[in-house]
């Protein structure tokens, strides 16, 4: 994106790292940035809802905040976290089958900062990353700073492919698995209890951590609950979660849960990275969680996200031509269109714009670079009328380019 | 610190990257742990006084906030920052001989995150880094991360000894000058007119940015202001700025002012890091200063922080033994002592907390490990009474030990 004729005589000019001229802006905020044009229907974002944000609830929260903590809650804190709300998540983990105490919390800037202090902790240039393909397009461009290579592992319906995981193993030794086992971004996928199951045993066997970056766990609004990796796998699994799709994104509060034996490296790397995240919007998620608000509001966004997810799938078989496929995700914010072979998702996307939607294209999922027929589609953040209104025009441009 | 028997075990195990082992938690937070326990009195911390902090009007602005500006102060937002706080800022440092516009400004999350981003955009491993000496030390443990060597440059009471740079420059070719050049964290010392433009006389002629972390610079209440060493050298000069000492901490707002041309480096590195610095405090800032209370405030800390400034000067006169020498700041948070050259500040410390005072021993500032009879005391964090008492005990302890 944006290239630069002059890159070369800059990076005399400053010394800027070699390594650092190679990576780009996320080419997702670029079609965000497109998509945010008047007039036009995006399921580009990966945006939750803001209609439902607990905004008066927050304005409750924020005044009780600075009454019961004062100055404290304005004032420099600890790099994991503060006590109070690493003690809340670690009941509500423990509640929820995952044993844990506050020594395995680390409160991280959202979730993407504790994707991004994975590879800081773990990984030297050259190294091995195990991923989905296609995977969370924001942990690869968060890795690749630190110059891995990536060990990809295709997907079904069941999540990553498993038979394929062994052999990846002993032949790259990946320094982690990093998955999104729950609702996946991109593509809406679950990953199979039987899946779980044999990864847990091929992760143990071999000490290879599995990173579960579990952002949409929370939000199921149809099919069976699965256990977590987490709950399976005990400490060989390193739990990424995050505030942003069950509170709000804009507090920037995630959380990670961890071997407490090795906190210890991500509460320093995490030191000199920002000392530590913002005292005061941890205490408001604190307050907010105590004062009951978070379990009602994750079932209000559940209703409205399985009603916006019902709208599209039926829009979808209504308009969408033969040839065309899709995913039919239980939970999250996203599902997964894939066009047939000969189409580039990436060359509609401007003919899409000036229909008035906007998608994002699937390649920059896909660590090798394919994926190009493939496409992502958002429902949380569209009205169900602009959901039927948008799908039916991507129908159209389907149609006139097949 | 805390040194484990099982790390060499540890890192087989879970394959921790070697420069991450090297890695320490900071010794400052490590004291400080040690200077909180009760009846403790501590000039050990950087902490701003939180009796100043403008909580009723934080509880106002936050209202204000989610009033005005809704689900968007909730939401997800740019890497940059938002636009009205980039604005805002541009529009400040114009007026004060910083012209400056949108696309010099980059908010991040602290001082510290803008700090590390210079690293994490000039520097590769073994390249080295120009900082004065002592320097601060929480810069040290951002820039250690990416295996750095360190060309220091020893101070004098006018900053950073400005004969020792021209050779050095020569010779190590250092990616950045970094230098904290108004009252100085530890020393409190203020970098010359003469010096200031020498410096960037000479980092212009080979083209080395200075990186000017001024976190203190609004709190000058002593002495002749001097001009800003961006508003001297213009965009070979990339400033850090931060509320947090103007402010509160607690929200980790601060921002980078820099040349055009690179911040979108800053930018594609921050995005990998953690999407954005949190949207709410980056709203509850902005109308903050839209309402005029950030002026009056600064003159708040100002007088309060000049009449703690002045106790502890006089406290040290009537107290402090012959063959102990101390800077007088003209402004910030610190002061620096310096004891006869065979005592070890760090030898004392127990002794210290054991008569119920802490301070931070000086070596952990210095690149090269150096300065064995330093030490770094503030004075924004304690009461006046305690000052009082606090540099009379250090006295003893002292005299005791001398």
């Amino acid at each position: 994106m944006l290239v630069d004729q002059n890159e070369k005589v800059r990076t005399d000019l400053w010394h800027i790292s070699p390594h650092v001229l190679k990576l780009e802006t996320s080419i997702i905020r670029e079609i965000l940035k497109v998509s945010s044009q008047p007039g036009v229907i995006s399921f580009a974002g990966g945006l939750p809802a803001p209609e439902l944000f607990p905004i008066d609830d927050m304005a409750k929260i924020s005044q009780l905040v600075l009454k019961k903590h004062g100055a404290r809650s304005l004032q420099y804190s600890f790099s994991r976290g503060i006590n109070e709300l690493r003690e809340l998540i670690a009941q509500r983990a423990s509640e929820r089958g995952t044993p844990s105490t506050i020594d395995n919390i680390l409160i991280t800037s959202g979730g993407q900062q504790a994707i991004e202090l994975m590879a800081r902790v773990f990984v030297s240039p050259g190294d091995y990353i195990m991923t989905e393909s296609p995977t969370y397009v924001g942990a690869l461009q968060a890795f690749n700073y630190y110059q891995p290579k990536y060990a990809a592992i295709e997907m079904d319906d069941e999540g990553i492919i498993i038979d394929q995981v062994e052999e990846k193993i002993k032949k790259f030794k990946p320094r982690f698995i990093y998955t999104v086992s729950n609702f996946q971004n991109p593509t809406g996928i679950t990953m199979s209890m039987k899946r779980r199951e044999r990864l847990v045993e091929l992760a143990t066997r071999y000490h290879i951590p599995i990173v579960d970056d579990n952002p949409y766990g929370d939000i199921r609004f149809s099919g069976k609950d699965v256990p977590t990796l987490k709950s399976i796998g005990g400490d060989i699994v390193i739990a990424v979660r995050t505030f942003s799709k069950i509170i709000t994104p804009g507090l920037r509060i995630g959380w990670i849960n961890g071997p407490a034996e090795i906190m210890h490296h991500f509460e320093k790397v995490k030191q000199g990275t920002d000392l530590h995240s913002t005292t005061f919007c941890q205490y408001l998620i604190h307050e907010y969680i105590s004062a009951g608000l978070l379990e009602p509001h994750i079932e209000k966004i559940k209703v409205d996200y399985r009603e916006k997810r019902d709208t599209m799938l039926k829009a979808m078989k209504e308009n969408f031509p033969e040839g065309v496929k899709w995913t039919e995700p239980d939970g999250g914010l996203f599902l997964w269109v894939e066009l047939p072979k000969h189409m580039s998702t990436r060359d509609l996307l401007p003919k899409a714009i000036e229909k008035k939607v906007a998608y994002v294209y699937g390649q920059p999922f896909f660590p090798d670079g394919s994926g190009e027929n493939t496409m992502r589609l958002n429902y949380s953040n569209a009205t169900r009328e602009n959901i039927v209104k948008g799908i039916k025009t991507l129908g159209e441009l389907f149609r006139e380019n097949m």
